[in-house]
């Protein structure tokens, strides 16, 4: 969003707060722990003195999605306006981090394609479903299984794994502090944060 | 948007920009000189390295309400996810602008429920039709009333004058910078800035 009518644009927000933003966008199936490493990497980016912002379905579904349901097309229509907020808040000048299981393909294919290119960094939390399972912290899986939940990620409804995430993330092999370790060794290596920071 | 499970929250955001977040819901009828004082008003706080986002049509209709069209009811639902956008904006930390005819009082009333006591601060633009009409920057005015635009504000279409707007500007007796001088002159007096700032 480049627009020469604003004096105070997305440089000068970015230069302001001394980091170069981007969308950090965690996909993986339910329990895989997106959102614990997410929240991980938001304390040491503000430990940094660093401007996140971290989007989760909470804030989401019950704001800006709280008209759209459960449907395919509403779900589709989720992702959309997750990746418009993300794609503003970054024009703003912050790191934003989203947390949502996002399973298809095309949806995060669609927010990459709103986003600058290097702007958008997809972290694939790669936890084998049988691990998801057996952690099941909400008892989500359970339910699913019992027929309770219908359409749920990894049971009765796919996870598209992405072919090729900036960030792949093996939670089976390394800890949530390591993984989110590995996510701001990424950030400092391709110049979000300041040359010695980390 | 107070969430013990989430370290970084608000009052942290606020304390690293160094500001109190806020929203400034400017409102007038087209040509009122919304934009323009919006835009000084960012310019100002951007001078004194505060934390600003500017949200307008340009941003919001190609982007998150791009599925929106301008019956009734998709105008509504334009207004409430520009306030749902602010509201996550403002709990990032920023200092949000919007510049948004909102005619209708129902829509700022919704915007305003969205946030925060004090975090909503409407500033009503009140430049009379015929003054709006003798400007017409965008040649609105005219085609409106050549029948080329339907339901045009002020025409053949309400303006709902906010009955006890936080700021009323009078672009009629004071210029678009004296008008930005004013609102900043409410946000220093408010504690939206820090002292001895301006």
């Amino acid at each position: 969003m480049n627009r020469p009518d604003r004096p105070v644009d997305r440089d000068f927000r970015a230069t302001l707060k001394r980091q170069r933003p981007c969308l950090l966008w965690f996909t993986g199936l339910s329990g895989s722990g997106k959102s614990t490493i997410a929240n991980l990497v938001e304390q040491r980016l503000a430990a940094l003195a660093l401007h996140t912002y971290l989007l989760d379905g909470d804030i989401v579904r019950t704001g800006l999605s709280r008209d759209l349901g459960f449907s395919a097309a509403d779900r589709v229509e989720n992702i959309r306006r997750i990746g418009e907020v993300s794609r503003i808040m970054v024009d703003a000048g912050l790191i934003v981090i989203t947390a949502f299981i996002s399973p298809f393909r095309s949806d995060r294919e669609i927010v990459r394609a709103l986003m600058n290119d290097g702007d958008f960094i997809e972290v694939f939390v790669d936890t084998p479903l049988a691990e998801c399972e057996r952690r099941d912290p909400k008892g989500l899986y359970k339910r699913a299984r019992a027929g309770e939940i219908r359409d749920f990620t990894g049971i009765d409804s796919p996870y598209e794994v992405p072919p090729a995430p900036t960030i792949r993330l093996q939670t089976l092999r390394a800890s949530a502090e390591e993984c989110a370790d590995q996510v701001i060794a990424h950030l400092a290596a391709h110049g979000h944060l300041r040359p010695g920071m980390v």
